[in-house]
């Protein structure tokens, strides 16, 4: 049986902005805080009920589909054979907890690796970026168009400041010759929504030394759907199984951004 | 005699949602981009056009006051004395021509050389923050609190990535420093809407190694107003005729990101 991803994206549509409500509503109570593997990587009751409510829906309508969550809920997935549902519940939720402003309910769908929908919805903006593959991205009703390069010293690209000073980090001096070289940088705290501003053109392209498939597994199929390029800082195909580097871009500027500063392994 | 700044705020309230939506419907149109001392620092038609607005408007309706603006359209200022209105007619010029997003019209009065009327608009979003000394600050109608003490390593503050690589800028070395010690960063290319960001609570602090009195003479009145500081990197007032190192944040923040960072005279 062939599926229909332009109908199965208008009900993880739909379920998104259902999400979003609870979302909002969760924010007239103060808001429950736990710390994950360091203090500065938060977790909040509403990541864990709004991943329980995608997990629920999708299990109830969709049996046979798999799912893949930033909080765990479902087991671990070790491939992505057949229909897979990928899903950050809150990204950014340094930014839920501190601004409750600027976070993203991020959901994608993957069938047999290949990626089909991708979702990222603002909740506070009331911002929705989709995409279904072949069949164009949007924001809101508005189609978003194919992307325009420009050169690298007049592009704009979101990187967070805290790549260019920790020590740990093996890409601080190339990534501190690319800002050098760039225009400017932005940094909104959430990789989701970062990804969905190349898409629609805000930003020209986005770079992160670590982020996990949810983060970007929707943003990506939004990116291809534009035309614009995301891949490993090597040049590579992003797992959705594993963490990654993360690279991307219309297609000149990663390639630049890649060739010139951060492609080497090291 | 006195004059009533509630009044004189809705007046400029008024003449700044009329400005808004003149750059709204510039926005249809193609942008015509020039640059000034350096191919990064742009300025549009569209800049001079919304100056040249307040500048007709006030020199019509308040002929005895004074006027300070960014594309320089009235005689230089040598002192603060009197009513001066000190006005950035798009501050984030570079997010008005990539992003058509993410800028702000600032506009301030001052009296005296004392800080009256603040007003931040960031245009695409509809978000109007607005202070008069001594009778709050609001978000639209939502009256903004006195912002609320967080320790600085579970801080957020607004830092733009390219002041911790340029080799012209002595701060460097304090500035990565506090970028590792913070627990987050962001940068949103506005300097006069993150300065509103946190007068209204969603980021701890701003930091800017050089603004001009434009940037942040509207900031600086609405972040008095709910309790924040602002001030040089050495906690000194902060000039409304010269370009100044600007640090912001909440009391015991600003204090700490002094005294451990970039207090330091250099």
């Amino acid at each position: 049986m062939s599926m229909n991803f332009l109908e199965l994206e208008q009900v993880a549509r739909d379920w998104t902005y259902e999400a979003g409500e609870k979302v909002k509503q969760s924010l007239e109570n103060p808001i429950h805080i736990e710390s994950k593997s360091n203090p500065n990587d938060l977790v909040t009751e509403v990541d864990k009920a709004i991943e329980q409510f995608f997990y629920e829906k999708i299990t109830q309508h969709y049996p046979d589909h798999l799912f893949l969550g930033e909080e765990g809920i479902a087991e671990e997935l070790t491939s992505l054979e057949g229909t897979v549902w990928i899903i950050d519940p809150i990204d950014g939720t340094m930014n839920f907890v501190h601004q409750k402003y600027n976070f993203a309910i991020s959901v994608a769908v993957y069938h047999e690796g290949v990626g089909m929908i991708g979702i990222v919805y603002d909740v506070m903006s009331d911002e929705m970026f989709r995409a279904v593959r072949d069949s164009g991205a949007y924001l809101n009703d508005v189609e978003l168009l194919p992307v325009l390069e420009r050169p690298l010293e007049e592009s704009i690209v979101g990187i967070n400041a805290r790549w260019l000073v920790e020590g740990r980090n093996p890409y601080q001096n190339p990534l501190r010759a690319l800002v050098r070289d760039l225009r400017g940088t932005r940094s909104y705290g959430s990789a989701a929504i970062e990804l969905a501003y190349v898409a629609a053109d805000r930003l020209d392209g986005y770079i992160c030394v670590k982020l996990s498939p949810w983060d970007y597994a929707a943003g990506a199929v939004l990116l291809e759907e534009v035309g614009c390029k995301i891949s490993t800082f090597q040049g590579k195909r992003l797992s959705m199984l594993t963490p990654n580097t993360v690279i991307a871009g219309k297609p000149q500027l990663h390639k630049e951004m890649i060739s010139g500063y951060v492609g080497e392994e090291l």
